[in-house]
C-alpha cells in the first residue's frame, strides 16, 4: 500500500467511467435510475488554481444519498442530483494532479468526491488525510470516515451515554450502528442491537460485535413487545437509524429522562408519504429528549476521533464489518442494497486497488 | 384577604360538596362524566398525625387531568382516577387545622388537593405556602403556581432561548402559553402565538400581552402556509401544547438548531388513536432538539421562580388573564370547557372566597 509513483501522470488525459443518475426517483430507487457512462478527465489542475485532482480508490454508500435523488427533497441539508450528471459522495482517493500547497501528489485523502474514477475538486480544503497508513484505506469510508464521526459525536454529543445505560441500536450491523454499540459497549452500557436478517443478528451484532442481545426485527409480530422483553426496565438510549414503526414501538419503552439521538430514518426515505408517528407523548410523560443532529456539526473534532478510534482497532476494542462491492459497474447496485438490506456491514465500492 | 380566624372551626363536621368521577372516559369528556355529591368533612387531624386538614378556596382546571380519566392511560406519570372517587387536582387553599409542625392554621397554601370544599392532606410536605399575600390568592392556581412554573423551567431550562431568537407558541393565551410568550419577549425574542379564536387572539396574545404576532389557527386553510407567513426565517423555538397537525406544520418550519420544548398535546387528549407526526425527519435535516419536560422536576427552584414572577408582576412587565368559574358547581364544565377552547385565560374555579 505504498504511495503510486508521484510522477508519470500529470497531464495524461485518461478514460474515466463514472456514475450518472438517469431521473429523480419517486419511491424505490432502482439499478436503471444509474447508469455507469464512458468519459475522460485530464491528470492536471488548471494554471493557477488551488484544486487537486483525485484518483477515487474506495467510494462509500450512505442511505443519506438517497434524499438527493429525490425532487421532494429539496428542503433537505444537501443539494438534489441533476439528472444527467454524476452522483457525489463520501469517498477515499489518492492525489494525482494538485496545484494547492497543503496537498501532494501520492497523499491519501478522504471526503466528498465523484462517483467516477478521477475527480476534480475545486476547493480541497474539505478534504481529510488518512493519519494512519497502517490501517485499511477502506476504513476511511466508515468506522475511520463520516459514518464514525456519525456514531462517536452522535452517541457522546447528542445521546451522552452513562455507565449502566441500557442502549438500544437498530440497523446494528451497519456502517453507524456498529460503532455506535460498541462504543456504547465501551462506555458501560447495556446494547441491544436490531438488524433485518438472521445473518446480521448472528454474524455481527450478537456476538462478533459483543453486544449483549440482538434481534431480528423482521421475525417480530410485535415491535413493542420485544422490546418490552429486551428491556424489560426500559431503554435509556435509542439510536435512531430507521424511523416509522420501530420508532413508535421504542417511545412506548423509554425510561424517564431517555435520549433518542435522531441520526436517520432509512425505513422512510422510499416513501412517498412517512409513516406517521403516534407515541410522541411518551416524550412529555418520560421527559425524554429526542435529537437530531449532522455529522458536519463535528468534523472539527475528527482528529481527535481519529486517533482515539485507531486506538481501538488497534487494540481490538472495536470491531468492524465491511461489505465491499468491486468495481464501479457495481456502485448503483451497491447503493440500493442499503434500502433492501442486503448489505451486511458498511457497505462501500472498491474502484480501483493500489 | 385577611386569614379567617384560626380558631373555631378545629373539630367541628361540616358538610362537603365533591366532585366524583362517574366512569373513566373514552374520547371526549362530557359533565356527565362527573358528578357534584355530598359529603362531610371533619374540620380535625386524626390523633398523632402529622395531616393537616385544607378549606380549598382556588381548584385549577389543567389538560393532564384528562389522561387520569382514562383507563388507557395507565403509563402516564400521575395514577388513574377510580370512578366513584373524588377528583383531584392542584389548588389553593387555607389550612384549618393542622398536626403539622411547619403549618399553622391559617397558612395559605398551594398544591395538590381535592375537587371538594375541605381535604385532609395526609402528608402535606409536598404543598408550597403562598409567601406573597399582597398577590391575589388565585394567581397560585397559574401564574405563580404549577402552570407559571411550567412555563418558566419549560422556557429556560428546556427551550433555552436566545436574543433574536424566533419563538411560537401554541394555546398562547392559555395558562402556561400566555406566560411562556411574555418570558420570552422579556428575553428578547420575536414572540408569534396562535389560539382558537378570534376573541384569544385579539384581547390577549396579540396585544395585552405583547406579542409580535398572533393568529386564530382554526382560520388557517394551510397552517404551513401560515407559519411561513409568520415566520419567513423559521422558527428557533416551539412551545408545543396542543400537538396534531400544528405539530407537524412547526416541524417544517423550524430552523437549524431549533429547539421544541414539549409541554402538552392538548389537541390528542381525547382522540382514541393519537394523529400520526410525518414531518419527524426535519428533527435531522434541521438538527431540531424536542425535549419533554414535566415540572415536577423543577419544584425545587419554586421559591426561585415566584419571586422573580412576583417582581414581574407587580412591576407590569407580565399580564395575567384568569377565566373564574364560580362555585364547585361549575368545576365539571370549567374541565371540560378547556378541551373545547371555551376558556379565555387561566380556567380556574372558585370554592369560597375569603
Amino acid at each position: 500500500m505504498a504511495p503510486a509513483p508521484a510522477v508519470g501522470t500529470e497531464g495524461q488525459d485518461v478514460p474515466n467511467r463514472r456514475v450518472i443518475l438517469k431521473r429523480h426517483v419517486t419511491g424505490f430507487p432502482s439499478e436503471d435510475d444509474m447508469e455507469v457512462v464512458a468519459g475522460g478527465a485530464r491528470l492536471a489542475v488548471p494554471p493557477g488554481s488551488a484544486a487537486v485532482v483525485l484518483k477515487n480508490l474506495y467510494l462509500s454508500c450512505d442511505p443519506y444519498m438517497r434524499g438527493r435523488m429525490s425532487m421532494q427533497n429539496r428542503r433537505s441539508y444537501v443539494p438534489v442530483f441533476v439528472p444527467g450528471e454524476i452522483l457525489v459522495g463520501h469517498g477515499v482517493s489518492r492525489v494525482v494532479a494538485s496545484g494547492h500547497p497543503d496537498f501532494e501528489v501520492g497523499d491519501h485523502v478522504w471526503g466528498m468526491t465523484g462517483w467516477e474514477e478521477y475527480t476534480l475538486i475545486p476547493n480541497p480544503e474539505s478534504l481529510f488525510k488518512t493519519n494512519h497508513p497502517e490501517m485499511p484505506l477502506s476504513y476511511y469510508t466508515g468506522v475511520l470516515g463520516m459514518p464514525g464521526l456519525t456514531a462517536y459525536a452522535g452517541l457522546y454529543d447528542v445521546a451522552k451515554p452513562k455507565k449502566g445505560d441500557y442502549v438500544f441500536v437498530s440497523a446494528a450491523s451497519g456502517a453507524v450502528g456498529q460503532i455506535v454499540g460498541q462504543l456504547a459497549k465501551l462506555a458501560g452500557c447495556y446494547v441491544v442491537g436490531s438488524a433485518g436478517s438472521d445473518e446480521k443478528v448472528c454474524e455481527t451484532p450478537g456476538t462478533k460485535f459483543g453486544f449483549d442481545e440482538a434481534f431480528n426485527y423482521k421475525k417480530q409480530q410485535d415491535l413493542n413487545a420485544a422490546l418490552q422483553r429486551y428491556f424489560p426496565e426500559g431503554i435509556d438510549i435509542y439510536f435512531e437509524n430507521v424511523g416509522g414503526t420501530m420508532l413508535d414501538a421504542v417511545l412506548l419503552n423509554m425510561r424517564m429522562h431517555g435520549r433518542i439521538a435522531v441520526c436517520g430514518m432509512i425505513s422512510q426515505y422510499n416513501l412517498e408519504q412517512p409513516e406517521g408517528i403516534q407515541n410522541l407523548s411518551s416524550l412529555i410523560i418520560k421527559c425524554v429528549r429526542m435529537e437530531g443532529f449532522l455529522v458536519s456539526d463535528y468534523f472539527g473534532q475528527y482528529h481527535k476521533f481519529e486517533e482515539e478510534m485507531v486506538g481501538y482497532l488497534k487494540d481490538g476494542k472495536i470491531a468492524y464489518v465491511e461489505d465491499v462491492a468491486e468495481g464501479l459497474e457495481k456502485a448503483p447496485a451497491a447503493l440500493i442494497g442499503l434500502f433492501t438490506g442486503r448489505n451486511v456491514g458498511k457497505q462501500l465500492v472498491t474502484v480501483a486497488r493500489e
